[in-house]
């Protein structure tokens, strides 16, 4: 399902409940960015929905022991049949570096590109300065920083990728 | 494009640009139910990619002076070609019991249905009492509470009606 996984890990799309084991490790990956706030902020960012109607534009990576290692929860834009939509992409600290975001991204465009589509849209804070530079090296487009994209008080940097 | 709104009222369908003109009357309609959590809550739940990527399967209606009047968020479910889910409604207080949200939600079950889709699912939150009591005379079947949900503290009762 996803090529160039390291080794002992396997990918598998998601369901319903999978959903609390993701929100479960996104305090301990995020290392607490914008505190108590950021944490509620991810978890209203990642309803349960995802787990339930964009299973198939979705994968986990699990350990050989059940751990989760990686999550991407993607879909396909419903208005427009050219673009697809990566919501959210975590990936365990203790594997950071070994090509695993990488590795999920890259089978999500395949996908994306399976259903005609051309572009890869995705936003991130602008304190994530980490994901702007990971973004960059997969060869998105990076904004400047678009103030209260989201609401007021939900600054956001936004990201586009061409598929061709 | 919807059937059986007051007159004066006229629906389309959102776009981009209309995400802060439905967050800024979000809090108005909503009472401050659960104060200043609740209102971040609620911008959370509603982030810009719903009026970028799935404005076919919503609504916005206004006045003739374009003073929002109602919305609907909802989408097709990318995993089950059975199901359709509406995400956000809401309708200004001043025009409640005129059958604008009926009328909203009318217009999406015949669009789901056109899709082939056979029910409709919706959640909220267990103290939004007037919302259980609307989608249960909109012949939705209504779940005891379910804790966590959504995630940690994010309660929800969750609604299904069939299409048939």
């Amino acid at each position: 399902m996803i090529d160039d996984l390291p080794e002992g890990l396997r990918a598998r799309h998601p369901v319903a409940e999978d959903h609390p084991k993701v929100l479960a490790v996104l305090e301990a990956w995020w290392g607490g960015l914008k505190g108590a706030a950021g944490a509620r902020e991810r978890a209203l960012l990642l309803p349960r929905l995802y787990f339930q109607h964009f299973t198939t534009t979705s994968y986990l990576v699990e350990q050989g022991n059940g751990e989760l290692a990686a999550f991407l929860v993607g879909f396909l834009s419903q208005t427009d049949p050219e673009a697809a939509y990566v919501h959210f992409v975590g990936v365990d600290p203790a594997l950071h570096g070994r090509g695993v975001g990488r590795a999920l991204y890259r089978s999500f465009f395949r996908l994306a590109r399976s259903h005609g589509r051309r572009h890869v849209h995705c936003v991130t804070s602008p304190q994530n300065t980490a994901s702007q530079a990971f973004h960059t090296r997969l060869g998105f487009t990076v904004s400047p920083v678009r103030p209260d994209y989201d609401g007021p008080g939900l600054d956001r940097v936004t990201f586009t990728r061409d598929l061709a």
